[in-house]
C-alpha cells in the first residue's frame, strides 16, 4: 500500500492583461492564473499527481486555500484503494457533509475538489503509462459508469442508459483510437477575435488562422453592436464563405436583448453564439435558442455542475455543450456530462485557452470520440496560442487539428521553471 | 469623508455535531460556524460594520480567506459615497472582472461578497440608528430599486415593474410598521424535528412547540420512509390537526423518487415539502411541484443567486421561497429576490437556524411586510432555539412570533466573548 504523503500548492499568475489577450465583453483584463496542486506519494514509482484550477487573476489565492482544505483530507489515505475506485473517492469528497454547504457542488469549493480529483487521475494515468484519453478510452463500460454519480441525474440518464451508450460505442474503439493517433482531432481558434484587438490585428490574425488550416474562428462580441457588425464584416471578408465564424458574448446580454442582437448578427452566417446570457439561466437559454433557431446556441464553460448541464440538455437550451477541464469536479463529472450530451445527441466542443486548458481538455474530446459519442461530426476543441510554453507537454495543433497527446498523465503538469518564475508570493 | 480603515476576520465554530442538533438527511453532523467579518472606520461615530457567512464546519477557513480577499478591496474607499450608493457598490464587487470567474455569482466568493455588503449595511443602519428592516422599510421606492442589479432579471422583472410593486405598497407602510412593533411576525419551529432525535424527544419537543405558541413545526425526512411515516404519525398525534407540519428532505431525492416519497407522506397534511432535490434543479422542482400538487414545494436556502430564484418562479417550481441571509450577495440580492417573489405572488418564508441566521433574516421578512408584499398571509420565519446566546441582540420569539428587533444594525453582530471563546486557531 502507498499513500499520498504531502501536497504543494502554487499561486501562479501570468500578466496577460497587459497584452489584452483574452479580453472580452465581461473580462476586459484577465491575468491568466492557476491555483496549482502537486500530490506526492511514497510509492516506489516516484510519480506525482498534478492538477490546477484555472482563474483569471484576483482570488487565485482563495482558490489555492480551497484546494489546500481538500488536499489535507487525502493525505495518508490508501492510494491504491482510491485509484481503484475513483467513483467512490469522488462521492466521498463531493458529498462531504460539511464542505458541501459551501456550494453545494459549485464555485470555489467544487473546483477545488476537481483539482484533487484530477491530480488523482494524473497519478492513475502515469502509473498506467497512458495519456488520460487513452486510459479512459480503454476502461470497460462498467468501469466508466462506476465513475459517475447519478444522484440528480436519473430523470435524464440512468446507469443502465449510460451503460447502453458506452456498449454501443465499444465496437470500433481500437479503430478510432488509431484514427486519432494518425490524424488528430479538429480544433478552432479564438486567437483572432479578442475585443481588445484592432481591426488590422483582427484581419491579420483571421488570415493567419485560415492559413494555419483552421476551418473555424471565433470572435468576441457583445460590447457595442456597431463594433460587432464591423468586425464580423472584416472577418467574413477576410476568411471567405467557406470558413465558419462563431461569436462569443461572454454572458453579456439579458434574454430579450440577446435575441435582438443575435438576429442583427445572423446575416454573417454564425457557426454558433456562445454564452448569450447568465450561464445559470437555463430558461433564458432555451427561450433564446428557440427564438433564433436555426442559429446554434453554445454554453457550458461556466457550467457549474452536471445538474446544470442536465437541465440545459433537457430544455433544449444549447445545441453545443462546452465543457471545461477545471470548472466542475474533475474527470468524473466531465465523463458524466459527456454521457448526458451523448444521450441527448448534442455536440461537445470544449472550452480551452487561458493557461493549460487546451492541454487538459483535449483528453475529454478524444475519449468521447473513442468511447462515448464515437463521432467528430461538428465537434472541435477551442485553441488559442497563449502560454503553452509553460506546460510540460504543450498541446500540438497542426493544420487546424489537435495531435493526440502521448505523454502519460492528464496534461495539466506545468514546467517547474514556470511555476517558480510566475509564482506569486503576496497579493 | 471617512473610510474603512481595517478589517478583522474570525473563524468561529460551535461543536454542535456532538448534540445532533441540526442533523438531517444530508447533513448528519454539522458544526455550526461563521466566517466572521468586522469593518473598522475612521469616522468619529465609532461604529463598526459586522457580518458573517454561516457554514457548518469544515471549509469555514476557506470562507474566511474569501472574505479577506474581498474586504481588502474596500479598505481606503470613500465610505460616505459607498453608503450613499450601495447599489453601485454591489455591482462593483459582484461584477469585478477577475473575481467573478470564481463563481460567477455563486459559492464561496459570492457569499464572501455578501459578507462585505452586509457589513456595509450594518454600518449604514447603525449610522441611521435603525434596525435594518426599518432602514429599508423607510427608503423610497426609487432608492430601493436602485439597490437591485436587474442584469439577467429583465425577462421576469423590470425596474419599472419593481417600482410599481413598491409604490403599490407605499400606502400603509406606517401602519404595518406599527403592527410589527406591536405584535411581531409569525415564526415556525424546526427544533422538534431533527433526524438524530429519538421518538420520545420528538414527541416532547413537538408538544413544547405547541405550548410555546407555534402554529407550525417542521420535521426532517428523507432518510428512511418507514422512519418518516412513524415520526410524522407521532408528531401529528401529538400536535393534533390544527397545527401545520412541514417536512424538509434537504436535497435527498432524485425527481421521481421525490414524487413517490411525497405521495407516501401526503396523508399527514403537509404544510410544505422543502428541498426535495438538488437546489440547482429548477426543472425537477417544477416537475415535482406539478406532480404532487396541491402539496406546496419550498426551496431556496441553498439558492445561489437571483438568477436561480427568478427561474424557480418563472417555472412555478416553488410556491414558497426560502431566502437565506448569508447565501447570496447580501442585502441587495435579497431585496431583488423579495421583489421577484412579489411579482410572482409567491410567499417568502426565510430559512434560519444555525447560528445568527434568525437574527439576520428576520429583517427581510419584516421589510417585506412593510414595503414589498405588504402581507403576512401564509408567511413565517423559521426558528430554532440554538446558539442565540452568542448574538449581541438575540432574536426574541414569544407566543410563536418574532418580536420586531429594535437594535440598530443588521442583527449579525456576535458577542466579543463568543468570538473569543469559539475562535478557531488552526484546523
Amino acid at each position: 500500500m502507498s499513500t499520498v504523503t504531502a501536497f504543494d500548492t502554487v499561486d501562479v499568475r501570468f500578466e496577460t492583461s497587459a497584452l489584452l489577450d483574452g479580453s472580452d465583453a465581461m473580462n476586459p483584463d484577465p491575468d491568466y492564473s492557476a491555483a496549482y496542486l502537486r500530490l506526492s506519494t511514497d510509492a516506489a514509482d516516484g510519480h506525482e499527481g498534478h492538477a490546477f484550477v484555472f482563474t483569471i487573476g484576483r482570488g487565485n489565492d482563495v482558490q489555492v486555500a480551497a484546494i489546500e482544505a481538500v488536499a489535507e483530507r487525502v493525505v495518508g489515505r490508501d492510494l491504491e484503494a482510491d485509484l481503484a475506485d475513483l467513483g467512490g473517492f469522488w462521492r466521498e469528497l463531493v458529498h462531504d457533509s460539511q464542505l458541501r454547504w459551501l456550494g453545494p457542488e459549485k464555485g470555489v469549493m467544487h473546483m477545488a475538489i476537481g483539482a484533487v480529483v484530477n491530480a488523482y487521475w494524473d497519478l492513475k494515468a502515469k502509473r498506467a503509462g497512458l495519456p488520460l484519453w487513452q486510459l479512459l478510452g480503454r476502461m470497460t463500460p462498467e468501469e466508466l459508469v462506476a465513475l459517475v454519480d447519478f444522484r440528480y441525474l436519473t430523470d435524464a440518464l440512468t446507469p443502465e442508459e449510460a451503460l447502453d451508450i458506452l456498449r454501443a460505442a465499444e465496437p470500433g474503439r481500437a479503430a478510432r483510437e488509431a484514427e486519432l493517433l494518425a490524424s488528430g482531432y479538429p480544433g478552432y481558434t479564438t486567437t483572432p477575435g479578442w475585443l481588445g484587438y484592432s481591426d488590422d490585428k483582427l484581419r491579420r490574425l483571421a488570415r493567419e488562422a485560415v492559413d494555419d488550416g483552421f476551418a473555424q474562428i471565433k470572435l468576441k462580441v457583445g460590447d457595442r453592436l456597431e463594433d460587432d457588425l464591423r468586425r464580423l464584416a472584416i472577418a467574413r471578408d477576410e476568411v471567405g464563405p467557406g470558413i465558419r465564424i462563431a461569436v462569443d458574448a461572454n454572458q453579456r446580454w439579458d434574454r430579450d436583448q440577446a435575441v435582438e442582437w443575435i438576429r442583427a448578427l445572423e446575416p454573417f452566417d454564425l457557426a454558433w453564439v456562445e454564452e448569450p446570457t447568465s450561464p445559470d439561466d437555463i430558461l433564458a437559454h432555451a427561450a433564446i435558442a428557440d427564438a433564433v433557431a436555426p442559429v446554434p446556441i453554445a454554453t457550458g464553460e461556466h457550467g457549474m455542475n452536471r445538474v446544470l448541464f442536465k437541465q440545459l440538455l433537457q430544455a433544449r437550451a444549447a445545441s453545443i455543450v462546452q465543457i471545461d477541464a477545471t470548472r466542475v469536479a474533475g474527470v468524473n463529472e466531465n465523463v458524466a456530462i459527456l454521457l448526458l450530451a451523448a444521450k441527448f445527441g448534442v455536440r461537445v466542443c470544449p472550452h480551452a485557452g487561458g493557461v493549460g486548458l487546451c492541454e487538459a481538455v483535449q483528453h475529454f474530446s478524444m475519449f468521447d470520440f473513442v468511447a462515448v459519442s464515437g463521432s467528430m461530426e461538428g465537434r472541435m476543441i477551442e485553441y488559442t496560442t497563449h502560454l503553452h510554453e509553460h506546460m510540460v507537454a504543450p498541446a500540438v495543433v497542426e493544420g487546424g487539428r489537435y495531435r493526440a497527446p502521448l505523454s502519460p498523465g492528464n496534461g495539466m503538469e506545468m514546467r517547474a521553471e514556470s511555476l517558480r518564475d510566475h509564482r506569486v508570493t503576496s497579493w
